[in-house]
């Protein structure tokens, strides 16, 4: 088994997904940021750069077995990076200042404690690797105070059991979005989390990272799909009682949710699970404005009717997002068509997916349906909702697109209460164009709703202008942390769902307090004394 | 302002409200648990025998404030047992061994700052009090390593402001149930949370146990409607971010949640709210049996429907609550009735209740009656249903009545997966009704099913024998080990919402492992270096 060589070693995905822009698109997009430069890769496979390997302790091998163990360049940088912006661009750049020194892929949960076990007495640094689809630098390679860095790649635990009565399932961590539900669906039922990195992102990096999927309102999000789970600790393991809930003491289960490889490995979650629902409704309505359709969101999520699915667009991301569906544009014809028809511009689009047996579908539907109209929304139909479910998982590919024309195409999320989120939403929209002026390429900042609660929802901002050749990544990172500290001045979450990894690490302390921090680090302490696990992610190195 | 000094000293609640059993019900008792034989209370207050108080640091007195110390014997005892039989059995006996040395009111949050940084310097042990209704155990007066110890009423926390828009609110610890219900009232909203001590506990304990109320199905569970909390531990404060969610790290809130004040004080938390329903919709069903209600339980769970209350009581519960339930008894003559048209014996009481406008209960109950009349169930009406909810406080008051009888009455819960539910019933009712027989004083032991869960619900037994005089603590230690001894055998929780305190910290090992444990130390460590904060609870003293 060859670790992850199945998608793009410098981009997103499947080699051969590579969609186009069509004229009118590209138009949009020259109107909005001005001319692009294209940019190629500056080096092939052959001749990408990298640091050189420290030899591993031979114990290590031992413990997983020779042919467990990848360390040939294109496996190393294969690991080396999320999928982020900046990540893309370093790979896109041909060169990367760290790597692991190793791949090491683990049999089972037996073998993670023999890696962990030797790994913690010889000071080599572990990074979990589920996916690799961080966009925070989850996976980023810090050797923290260790001279030795190996990443674990989990791909093989692939335990699958399910328990129908309980709805309940026990899967192992190396499981990809696609194979936990294909597994899943032989026995009926479903988990219903679906990210954007769906696709590669597995179970294990799911309950690390808590992850949040587009369809949270109706399934829940990871956290909550999350019934019992396991860490294999440095120190040692920690598991937790499967029992439907306990209130014995502090959530160790919400400890070990979100612990972002720092505590350790977690090598299998049981999760709630569903039976498959036998029909998905997915349409498209218009909203009149970004507030109008926050008031129809929040009027659903503090009522009855919240469909599985709903997704506000902002005017912006609405025409944008409608320029670029190019040939998929059956949305834009009847988005354009209902402007016409009511004499006006502007506009949000709002997606609404909800999945269930028929008999539910059409009542859960119907009381969407009035709080939609109640707003002043107005039904554009199916075909659009439908192109959106269809292309769910393509934003990735688009963005590859959009690197190779010279664009910089990043995206960040927050959250906050009902009360402060027009305050939010303006700072970070704002913070964020103000920041690409200053870099002397101003660009567009879009947002979408998401993920909306009784008590607040989470915004999703995308933002795209000309790269700066040779200069991505401070380019990137100074809008990056103009957008950070404008969401800490609002007192939102610095992530809803992208977790912490390298890029949040320093805003922690704004989320959680000096406190906070002091507590995480004493949780570490116990787990990992050694600090071998994964070294400056989440919390920042002191 | 005068402590707690509203209820009785030596049992429950209002000293006003005295339920009498009639002939009938104590006919019922007979046959069941033998010949009782009346337990008087040994002593008044006056005689009562308290161990002498330990002078406390001046500096303490002066981080309070002198009007806010209380060290009566009468404000000593309130404060030194919770509400559990084996505590009102030691009250009724006119004799404590232990008693905090005195009661301090803190006015607001810093004199709580104040008083914590006094109590670290000079090695005085502290009980975070709220109601003081705990059933394990929660404010025992133990001492750890300190020789000092008070308690910390937090009755003086009473803020409360209401976001309308974000349906949260602001709440001070030491608000009681219907405190909290009335304030949110005046903002025609509800927080919707109804345990059985509701009426005497605090917003801060239900945080600090996890408490889950009675319509938790529909409301949620208190751990689900917190949105932030702050605590003030020792080692300085910890507040989380007021967002709907975050995927910064481990969640913080819920390791707060539950901390039953071994980490520090809770001094308020924001909650999430609801309009208050207009239409409470309360009925009763009869199924043909437990497995068969359960059955119903489950589809309901799983399914859509699942009301805000859903209570199953066992054959054995069903007959003697109806028995007990004496003058409001029309339940008891419509069951009876129900039975006789059937040509049946047996049958399992069960209590549905709905809440909302007229429109969502009317739409949210056919999908309950669906499900109830699908798995057998018949319908018993209305008015059983209300009784339950207007009598859902009592009982027990209804337990001081038979303690002073000469009953030994004492409930305990757990829960578990569907798929092991069965299991656990068996397992727990027979070691109960075991162990009881094993004292010489063989008796009842019943059980409901409530909190449904998709994945599990939990089980809550009832029992009742002939108490031991002289010797309750001791019978009541053994049935309390054997039946714990079986839900751990099983792998069930030690609890589903009691919490743990001093009762189930033996068992803590069992719940999160050896290495749970140390983590949950190691926290402690951080939080409350000198380890002032609650010693002996949660975790057993090392």
């Amino acid at each position: 088994m060859n670790p992850r060589r199945d998608s793009k070693w410098w981009g997103w995905g499947d080699p051969g997904v590579e969609p186009e822009l069509d004229e009118a698109a590209l138009a949009t997009l020259r109107e909005r940021v001005g001319s692009l430069e294209p940019a190629p890769l500056a080096a092939g496979l052959e001749e990408f750069s990298l640091p050189p390997a420290q030899p591993l302790p031979p114990a290590l091998l031992e413990a997983v077995g020779s042919g467990a163990v990848f360390d040939s360049a294109e496996d190393r940088l294969r690991h080396a990076t999320g999928c982020g912006y900046a990540d893309l661009a370093r790979l896109r750049g041909g060169r990367l200042d760290a790597a692991p020194d190793a791949v090491l892929l683990p049999a089972g949960a037996d073998a993670v404690r023999r890696v962990l076990d030797v790994c913690a007495a010889e000071g080599v640094a572990v990074i979990p690797f589920g996916g690799g689809t961080s966009v925070v630098g989850g996976v980023e390679p810090l050797r923290g105070e260790h001279s030795r860095l190996i990443s674990l790649d989990l791909a093989r635990l692939r335990a699958v059991e399910v328990d129908r009565r309980a709805l309940t399932a026990r899967l192992g961590a190396g499981l990809r979005g696609p194979e936990a539900e294909a597994a899943l669906g032989v026995e009926g039922v479903v988990l219903g989390h679906f990210p954007q990195s769906f696709e590669y992102a597995t179970i294990g990096g799911f309950a690390a990272t808590r992850s949040a999927g587009q369809a949270s309102s109706g399934y829940g999000r990871f956290d909550e799909l999350v019934s019992a789970i396991r860490l294999q600790a440095p120190a040692g393991e920690l598991c937790t009682l499967q029992t439907p809930h306990t209130a014995a003491g502090p959530s160790l289960r919400e400890l070990v949710v979100g612990s972002e490889g720092v505590l350790g490995v977690i090598p299998e979650v049981t999760v709630r699970v569903r039976p498959a629902p036998a029909v998905h409704r997915y349409e498209a309505w218009v909203a009149e404005s970004f507030e109008a359709g926050a008031e129809i969101v929040r009027a659903l999520a503090q009522g009855p009717g919240l469909p599985d699915v709903i997704r506000l667009s902002d005017e912006e991301e609405t025409e944008v997002s409608l320029a670029l569906s190019g040939p998929r544009g059956a949305a834009k014809a009847l988005f354009e068509r209902y402007l016409r028809l009511r004499g006006k511009r502007g506009g949000c689009l709002v997606v609404v997916g909800v999945e269930g047996d028929e008999e539910s579908v059409a009542r859960r539907r119907a009381l969407t349906v009035r709080a939609l109209r109640r707003g002043g929304a107005a039904y554009i139909g199916q075909s659009a909702g439908r192109s959106w479910e269809h292309g769910r998982f393509q934003g990735p590919y688009l963005r590859d697109t959009l690197m190779g024309m010279g664009a910089m195409v990043e995206t960040l999320e927050t959250s906050h209460t009902w009360s402060r989120l027009g305050e939010l939403y303006a700072a970070v929209g704002g913070a964020i164009r103000d920041a690409m002026a200053a870099q002397g390429t101003p660009g567009l900042a879009f947002c979408h709703l998401s993920h909306a609660y009784a008590d607040g929802a989470s915004l999703y901002f995308t933002f795209i202008c000309r790269a700066r050749h040779g200069e991505e990544v401070e380019q990137w990172r100074a809008v990056k942390r103009a957008a950070s500290e404008a969401i800490v001045a609002a007192a939102g979450t610095i992530t809803h769902h992208h977790a912490v990894g390298r890029d949040h690490a320093p805003y922690m302390e704004a989320e959680v307090g000096e406190m906070g921090v002091e507590t995480l680090r004493a949780i570490k302490d116990q787990l990992d004394p050694t600090a071998i696990m994964n070294p400056g992610k989440l919390l920042s190195e002191s």
